[in-house]
């Protein structure tokens, strides 16, 4: 069976076994990962973001249900989960609980539900998690919700992976919580004040409100950047809405749809869905690059080399830096670099 | 003047020029770190992790009074303070509030605290924390606690660049908030439950307890490579401690500082502090080489081969791997790859 054939023709078993072998870096899911890439790159990538707590979890499951059953008449669309979820490799306790909590989604052949099992073997988190995303991409799913936790790097990375990214907040969790959140308010599209029915309700989005305006020059500086590089017509800059839901009771969810609607024709009219795509392209070319490089490098400097600058490096002879100047100095020569 | 000698000769200028400029990946902090890095190696850098609620930053505080004004009349020892926070690169407000927190020690000139203001130019979060950290024990800082906050990849990066790890928790912080820290429990050290006056304590101990079984298979496989890989004399396997502080009220503080000793001497009889500290060494050389192989190879390869590349990916005629492999094959032949 050609794993990409099958996932083309929209077999899910065939989809199931090809992320898990891209999940696990193995050779027959990169194979399968070149071949379906000329597929890609009509999906709607939406990050959604935020603290545990924020219910963020039942967000992503109503809106999902929202797109899968459109109140206002227009075709369903096909919708991928991916739940990326760095902690608990090794409990299972996340994807119990997630499985549990999808449950009304589950029987829905139009939905594909994935929790990231592992941190990811090699480039990290964000890279596995732009794999799959591809493979969901070719695979024909129209909208892919990227569910994160927390506000590490790892999240801004994988926000920046996202066409269209939304951070969660509710009521009640605390200033501290709050102030985490500044650095991933920057590249936030979209503000989201979910559990809206509880108290302390304007407290939060006064907060998020400040925030956003901190956030504003580095925002427009970014926004001006774009507009300069890219030939697109002029746009409007976009600030973004703060919107109030109660996802257990579905409470705002249309309005939210909505919104994500609106950014991408935003995104699309202002030439940064295009400039996005191309950053995500080239800056995933050269992580490949940077790898291959040292591996090919690696393979053909003689270990004897290799160990005698290491063991300057151990016994603080050489610093890092030096050392990497040693070695290619003495290995590098032909393809042209100084010292 | 020579930012080096001046740092070695105990200039506190100096030495907070240098971090400045070697968190801005400037070629002055670059030169003063290699000058420096022969006299590294001998702080015991210290890990503080948890979540924004825990009293993390009280508990680092109390700590750092504690080795400064030790009860037992040894000598105090020169402490670093790294604080390690992962968001609002713009506003500021958490420096402000750091400051204020340290108040009673900032009068000391054997404590330097810094702030990271930045994620750090090149390499990320951790690769320049690791930078700044060379600085300090180049400068004689025996003692290194490096806060951060959250659970996210970098945390772990970061924990991994210390000899010992902290976890911290507290009682009433939700469940949710436990699970995400069962990627950091595979590598702590020692684990703290701050706040001990509250609610929950009893609670909050028994997941930390079910959660470190959990996390045993893992660490115990990790402790075997140790001992096979190097030469020590076999050693006890470390179970992390479980230990209840009250921060704001020196409770306990005492107890984790001899904690920490007990830990120094385990990692260092046991030969993973050997270990470590090669491990860590290693990878940072490859962190070099892979960023330094890039910019060479970049620099030689003609502008509009590279170009056509990118734009046959950009077409999606070329995945990424396709679009390296065409590259290399090129242009590498003469260190010997294959495609």
């Amino acid at each position: 069976m050609n794993l990409a054939q099958s996932i083309l023709e929209g077999n899910r078993l065939a989809l199931a076994r090809t992320l898990t072998l891209v999940e696990n870096d193995h050779p027959d899911g990169q194979a399968a990962l070149s071949e379906l890439f000329s597929h890609t790159g009509k999906a709607h990538l939406v990050g959604v973001t935020g603290s545990p707590g924020t219910g963020k979890s039942s967000l992503v499951n109503q809106l999902a249900r929202h797109f899968r059953h459109p109140p206002d008449g227009t075709p369903p669309k096909r919708i991928a989960i991916v739940a990326v979820d760095p902690s608990s490799p090794f409990t299972g306790g996340a994807l119990l609980g997630d499985r549990i909590r999808m449950r009304d989604l589950s029987g829905d052949s139009g939905v594909f539900i994935r929790s990231m099992a592992s941190r990811g073997a090699l480039g990290g988190l964000a890279a596995t998690t732009a794999s799959l995303v591809q493979v969901f991409d070719a695979a024909g799913y129209e909208l892919i919700l990227i569910e994160t936790v927390g506000a590490g790097q790892d999240e801004i990375e994988i926000a920046r992976l996202a066409h269209t990214t939304l951070v969660i907040e509710a009521p009640g969790l605390g200033d501290d919580i709050q102030a985490i959140k500044a650095g991933i308010l920057e590249i936030a599209d979209i503000l989201v004040v979910n559990k809206a029915d509880q108290p302390g309700v304007e407290n939060t989005e006064r907060a998020l409100r400040n925030m956003l305006e901190l956030a504003h020059p580095t925002r427009r500086a970014r926004f001006k950047e774009v507009q300069e590089k890219t030939a697109a017509p002029p746009a409007a800059f976009w600030m973004p809405p703060i919107q109030r839901t109660i996802a257990t009771e579905s409470v705002g969810i249309a309005e939210l749809a909505e919104s994500i609607g609106v950014h991408r024709r935003h995104l699309e009219s202002s030439g940064e869905w295009q400039q996005r795509e191309r950053n995500r392209l080239v800056s995933e070319l050269q992580a490949v690059l940077r790898e291959t490089l040292l591996q090919r490098w690696m393979r053909q400097v003689p270990d004897e080399v290799y160990q005698s600058v290491v063991n300057g490096l151990l016994q603080r002879e050489l610093s890092p830096r030096q050392a990497v100047g040693q070695l290619l100095n003495g290995w590098l020569e032909d393809i042209g670099g100084e010292a």
